[in-house]
């Protein structure tokens, strides 16, 4: 799918209109089933939606020169890299319920009011207040050996001085259900030894694939009975280092959970395999505390002729408890907010609001995604568009995308813009942003910046990630390519066509 | 140097016979000033110190049907993947002192005494034995976050609660030396902020130039009135992994010294730069015992018609005291373990003795080598040649060459034997291996096994030094290089020529 869609945005990147194709996001993309985010909407314009082969496109066409005044701007200016240095020297990792995030927010909007941005505020949130405590794990059987661990946000704690017991080493839940059917899972602790692949360059990182094993498997390791569960991380490349994430338990009580490095899950695996008795002692201090109050922090460049049209762009404020929170996703507030400054300073005022929103608790809740939906709902039906930047800060590639087909078509045109820095590429794989995700119910088209991110799991959710693995010329044009969006979207003379609601458009 | 050398190789292993170049190990090399290396040893067959042009060169000639066949045997064997998989898993690291060397020790002589070698036994060393206690550092100043790091073999220890002090970042001694001189340095925690430069196919890995920072540094810094010494870990990538290795104080007494990650460092020399006044809380409790006795372990297939001569093949089997030491150097004593078991395996018994020799305490003193060279001063004139694998085990190159330039011509004739697994490089850098250094002086040629380091120092000295780093094939080659490089010396008919005494080989 993703080799075919790229196919198709690079074909329309070449000048040649795409053809005829179905909407790459389902069906429901065609514009004779749109329903109510089209009601919504404004017709498209018709040249747009039906250009004759090789003409130029307009959207393009009537940007070019503002879009390379952005961009030339953009790799000039150091804005995003000083902001991102404070926030991530300065401040650091900054999960929901801490300190940090606290100063992380009022930051933000100290730093976005001293830009002259208008409209500048915080929003309250109630998060999560998951809180790490001491952590360890350690081989018994049949060698000793410490184990390298981070528990999951979510994950309950061990009594007292931690449990021993045996390990069931399971590669996926078909096994896992095996075991537990024939009662060999009940009183132990169950290692999903599920490697994650490795990127390629048609289906990207193996994430996607390995993720529900960290979400979805400690809760049903318990629902059998286990004591306690392991996950190998979340990487297809380890330097003995654990990866965190969230995971999910519903209404189950929560057993401890933790990721473990990939060489002691394979270690674990080989020890298991050769038939040799595995016996983990494990001790994890977690706490859930009530719900803390947080917020999200928005600014605006208001627009000109039409402001209570929104074009939405932001990324996520919070992290998790450790390393800088650079690539996840401090780099994505940053693209925003320097997104917005640079087009103040260039003078460009576009028909439409910009409002950049930087939002909290999208690590271990969606608080703050959730709470923007129910508090912006009578604004929903003015949203334009929503932009998030959640995949670290690398060479800019284009934009996956959630919307209808003859959406896709007007964005893969503005995209062409970004074709100077390799960033026109849209795909529509039908998952554009955690943050703005709620949105695609009212019909808001959902764009996710997207890069070339082979190395963003190398360093996710773990202590490596900081300042020193983003490159700021990489930074400064993942800002171009989030302005120059923004900008020619906020600014075209017809309004972007709305997409279909969001039952329509399958989620990966 | 690395480049010309190379070519050279290159030229020798095409058939063509190599231009009358001075000897790669420097002048010395020249045949006409050897002195007693070369007096003890009988003179090199003529027909390799002068093969006409484009003739094929006599030893490869004699030896390539039995090295298609070792080779052949290796690459289906997986008896160094076992052992390898046993020492790492069951032993584990195992640094000079511990038990768990004392374990590994124990398995090797077993183990080659059950694979039916001749002459196995343990040769008592006294070794270093420092061991590592409680270790840990924070920033408190300009902000307060936890450090990763590791401390160096041979480090001081903190006072009781630990030290809390200033930090002066440094590039190189001459930095060191001119805040040294301004007052800068006394009292203070003394950071070593230098950059490992990036592996290049021209120059390998950039270990050999930023070492010195390690060994030297925390002495040097002591001498100015350093109350510790932090020292950037080397590597050129890192997922937030600190690097441990040997340093030295001679007859200073040690102060508290360790290495920091890349990132760390990074981040201290970030806030130092921005004039921030950086301070950090060190604690270590680290110990230096008295002298523990260790052993060398050895092993012989035994020669069928001068078993007097010893071709000497080996690695070290002590490790640092992290990961499961599998690169460095696990690998290393099961390809001698491994070549010497095939090597019988294909009925093969050598003109001469085939001795391998698993020495011990190579990371922190080097006492198993200085023991070897002593204990066996009286037949290293026996000594045919010696060769260490000690750079992990990565899909072989060739040989670093110390020796003479007849010498080297013989070897690059015997080497090109492993064209067909690429292996039959050779380089004269002057460094061959730690534990083979001794015999140099005694003109011993000795020889380094060479693969494809560029991964070497991402996992070196480090927690991530574990049996999955290692690809199983990769490490079956590298048996076969050992083995036909010591079957083909051992067997030939004409002794190797001796090297010029080491005063003459320049040293890298």
């Amino acid at each position: 799918m993703r080799a075919v869609l790229a196919l198709f945005a690079l074909l329309a990147a070449c000048g040649t209109s795409a053809p005829p194709l179905e909407s790459p996001g389902g069906p429901g993309g065609e514009p004779g089933k749109d329903k109510e985010g089209q009601a919504a909407a404004p017709a498209a314009p018709a040249a747009a939606a039906a250009a004759p082969a090789s003409a130029p496109t307009p959207i393009a066409d009537q940007y070019r020169e503002v879009a390379a005044k952005i961009i030339a701007a953009a790799e000039a200016d150091e804005g995003a890299w000083q902001k991102l240095s404070y926030l991530t020297d300065h401040i650091g990792n900054r999960i929901s319920g801490s300190r940090s995030l606290d100063k992380a927010i009022e930051w933000a909007a100290a730093t976005m009011k001293a830009d002259g941005h208008e409209e500048v505020r915080t929003e309250k949130v109630m998060v999560t207040h998951w809180v790490r405590g001491e952590e360890s794990a350690a081989l018994v059987a049949p060698v000793e050996r410490p184990i390298a661990l981070i528990g999951l946000g979510g994950s309950g704690s061990t009594p007292g001085k931690g449990v021993v017991a045996d390990v069931v080493v399971v590669k996926d839940f078909d096994e896992l259900d095996r075991l537990g059917s024939q009662g060999q899972v009940k009183g132990k602790i169950v290692l999903f030894d599920t490697p994650m692949g490795p990127y390629s360059p048609e289906k990207g990182p193996g994430y996607g694939q390995a993720v529900e094993f960290r979400t979805r498997g400690p809760a049903r390791a318990a629902a059998l009975g286990a004591r306690a569960a392991l996950v190998r991380s979340l990487t297809s490349h380890s330097l003995r280092t654990p990866h965190t994430g969230a995971t999910r338990f519903e209404d189950q009580k929560p057993i401890p959970c933790a990721s473990v490095t990939v060489e002691d899950s394979e270690l674990i695996a080989r020890l298991a395999a050769s038939g040799e008795r595995v016996r983990v002692k494990l001790l994890m201090k977690s706490r859930m505390l009530p719900d803390a109050p947080s917020a999200n922090v928005l600014a605006e460049l208001r627009g000109r002729e039409k402001p209570d049209e929104i074009v939405l762009i932001g990324g996520h404020i919070d992290s998790w408890d450790v390393g800088q929170g650079a690539h996840d996703d401090g780099v994505g507030i940053v693209m925003s907010m320097q997104a917005l400054t640079l087009l103040r300073k260039l003078g460009l005022h576009p028909r439409r609001t910009i409002r950049a929103v930087l939002f909290t608790n999208e690590e271990n809740g969606l608080g703050g995604a959730r709470q923007y939906a129910a508090d912006h709902a009578a604004e929903l039906s003015k949203h334009v568009m929503a932009l998030e930047a959640d995949s670290g800060a690398f060479q800019p590639r284009g934009f996956d995308v959630q919307a209808g087909a003859p959406t896709v078509r007007q964005l893969t045109d503005a995209a062409s813009l970004l074709r100077p820095i390799d960033g026109q590429r849209i795909e529509a794989s039908g998952h554009a942003g955690s943050d703005i995700g709620p949105l695609a119910a009212a019909g808001v088209p959902l764009l996710g910046l997207m890069m070339d991110d082979r190395h963003y799991f190398d360093y996710h959710h773990t202590e490596a990630d900081t300042l020193d693995k983003v490159d700021p010329h990489d930074l400064a044009r993942d800002v171009a390519a989030v302005a120059v969006l923004a900008y020619v979207v906020a600014d075209m003379p017809e309004r972007l066509v709305a997409s279909p609601p969001e039952a329509e458009v399958p989620r990966r």
